[in-house]
């Protein structure tokens, strides 16, 4: 089944925002086993919307709309698709009571919303619970068209409750996906290591996604049934998991990194400090990403100068004097310093040269010291990150986390062989 | 003259990554006075490829392509161009001294790169800074194709450095353009206060972007001179500035808020301290956006547990238990006891509730409060935002940032007046 996205809105057009929704749609098409050859973007203009939508049915089985549903007359989405399909636009009893539901709350229906009730005769109708324009599905026979609201919040959640069931059913087979990430391996490096599982596999599918610092792995299998699709990416995950071994931080779809450092740290009892230079506190930011933190995460420490780092941390001036700010003399100071000051039982610590400036022959742009205190001891690593400011810290960020992560699982184990 | 887009690339078509190309090259149009009406997305399929570029110079005066053109058999790009064109591809000597130049460093030149030093026969060639990959602008008749690397860190100062010169050569008017920027005032509330503006107005054109705490409003006019052309922008962006007041921080096109900040902190010999709760250090990593910053940015506390809040910033147990952690003397405890820490001139505390869970009738997720000690005062304001975990904390970081500058800007005002 080949499906083509199609994205309304003239914001696009302007630049205004990225097209998140286009990713989204295409990785989730991926998911699913199905081919995406096409995505375009037009604007709210009905000639030039109705030439798109042609063409993508004449090319494409499923064509998903994103955008223009909204209740303004600018919003033509709806009425352009009812009119490639040749169908009216009729009252729909049930979203006229959930808009009537949606506005209780705030008191005043804009007369115009009424217009978001009206939806193509025979056309299947997608509840929206984040907004008051509905999904709609549109069927002409072999073709279809499915339209759905243009804003994330309210595409995502009904694209993840009502479309992919839809388009499962429309497929004979079951497909089953199994998720694997992994920190520490570089994409190549990766790629080359599981290149010969990739290679003979065609049934399950293997594909990559790099994020920075991080490297995803998706295995997707079809088969009649869903037990039998499982039961074939089951043996393909082990493999790639031990050839990846402690790299692997999850195979759970919605975990993230920072969620499995909060949940080792709740597992062994453990409290956790931050001493952060040219991170700037970007990795706090991170762990407070996972709500609930606070019982784990003593307290965090910002030491972007000199004085601060002495004061804070109490690094000595000699090691600041002698080796500089970005030495693995600094950071392992840091990272002591921060235990003593908090009583937590790890603390990490990052220095290093984010540039733009600053860099010398001895000390480049790109090079991050990460020491972590744990258990009386103190280990530190020296990085050569690549890219801009940003690109290296947010770098800096994903190996500091990793680092709390493999050093308990270090810790543990050793413990437990003894 | 009407421009299209095409993204050329499988990452795209599987949703590996969100296409922040098309949203650069769109906004740079916009920027030029330049309509886009479309832009599409297709694979390295040399079919399809052929057939969108196709369609699109049927329809669009310039068609500008991003990626494929990369060293391997799959990219495309160039070879199908040339195709549509009826044109040769033939070697330049320019770029084949130029890809030995830039691999003398590395000292490794790969066999497949060769192929990147083929242009199409009159094809004007644009160096490549930051690759191996030509630009490639072709002109037939009326039409022009304008081929781009696709890494945004290749694509992006190609566009700025050769495209946007080339396009404005094209153009018989000459167009300038400014830069508004401003915070603390929603987009809805702009809009409405600059409406009569934007709706007289044709020449110059006004636009608003909302960011996240962020509006940012584009003047652009186009008259035969660039002298003419400024002379347009110059009354509008007075007329916005007296409209909008202080909300607007800058008028430089590249000065960030964080920028703003540490702008004001060095102009009046300031210095800043944080004490982050909920945003968990997120403020301080935008304040280490700015290279520099040590010299002012004393120390930053992440206290995100109530414990670190009275270890690190003295806040008293008695607040803490009388009113929670998220309060406006909670609030108030932090910035005091961030300035008595340090001994910074200003501190800044944000407190709040991100979410989703920890709400209660009295304090529902959103609520924020931000606390600025300046000169022996302390300020404190009650914000609810809107959104998830993130976007709240996204725009409480913008929010703390505005209130800095605001206070100094208030601090001095009134000195001066005195």
């Amino acid at each position: 089944m080949v499906v083509e996205l199609i994205s309304v809105g003239t914001e696009l057009l302007l630049g205004n925002i990225v097209n998140t929704n286009a990713q989204y749609l295409a990785q989730k098409c991926a998911e699913l086993g199905l081919s995406v050859y096409y995505q375009s973007c037009v604007g709210d203009n009905a000639k030039r919307l109705e030439d798109t939508i042609r063409l993508a049915l004449s090319r494409s089985d499923v064509v998903i709309l994103g955008g223009g549903l909204g209740p303004t007359e600018d919003d033509i989405t709806k009425e352009t698709a009812a009119a490639v399909f040749e169908t009216e636009l009729k009252e729909d009893a049930h979203t006229r009571q959930r808009i009537e539901a949606y506005f209780e709350k705030n008191k005043e229906i804009p007369e115009n919303n009424w217009k978001q009730a009206q939806v193509p005769a025979g056309a299947k109708v997608l509840d929206n619970d984040n907004g008051t324009a509905p999904g709609l599905i549109m069927e002409k026979g072999e073709k279809t068209l499915i339209l759905l609201p243009g804003p994330p919040n309210e595409l995502i959640p009904m694209f993840q409750e009502s479309v992919i069931p839809y388009l499962k059913g429309r497929c004979s087979d079951a497909i089953v996906s199994a998720m694997i990430k992994s920190c520490g391996i570089g994409e190549s490096k990766v790629a080359a290591m599981l290149n010969d599982i990739i290679e003979e596999q065609t049934n399950p599918t293997i594909a990559t996604y790099a994020k920075t610092g991080e490297v995803d792995i998706r295995v997707t299998a079809s088969a009649p049934t869903e037990k039998e699709a499982k039961k074939l990416v089951r043996p393909v995950v082990e493999k790639i998991k031990s050839r990846l071994k402690d790299a692997v931080f999850t195979t759970e779809e919605d975990v993230t990194l920072e969620e499995e450092v909060v949940r080792l740290l709740n597992k062994y009892e453990l409290t956790l400090a931050t001493a952060e230079s040219c991170t700037g506190g970007l990795l706090g930011g991170r762990l407070v990403n996972v709500p609930g933190v606070s019982d784990v995460y003593k307290a965090g420490f910002i030491t972007y100068s000199n004085k601060a780092k002495r004061k804070y941390l109490d690094v000595s001036k000699n090691t600041l004097k002698k080796y500089g700010a970005v030495s693995k003399e600094t950071a392992k100071e840091m990272a002591k310093g921060g235990v003593f000051q908090t009583d937590a039982d790890i603390c990490i610590a990052v220095t290093g040269l984010a540039g733009p400036g600053g860099a010398t022959k001895e000390k480049p742009v790109g090079l991050v010291y990460i020491a972590c205190y744990i258990g009386d001891k103190v280990q530190v690593k020296e990085y050569h990150f690549k890219g801009n400011r940003n690109k290296i810290r947010e770098q800096t960020v994903v190996r500091a986390l990793d680092t709390v992560r493999r050093c308990i699982l270090d810790k543990y184990h050793e413990t437990a062989r003894k």
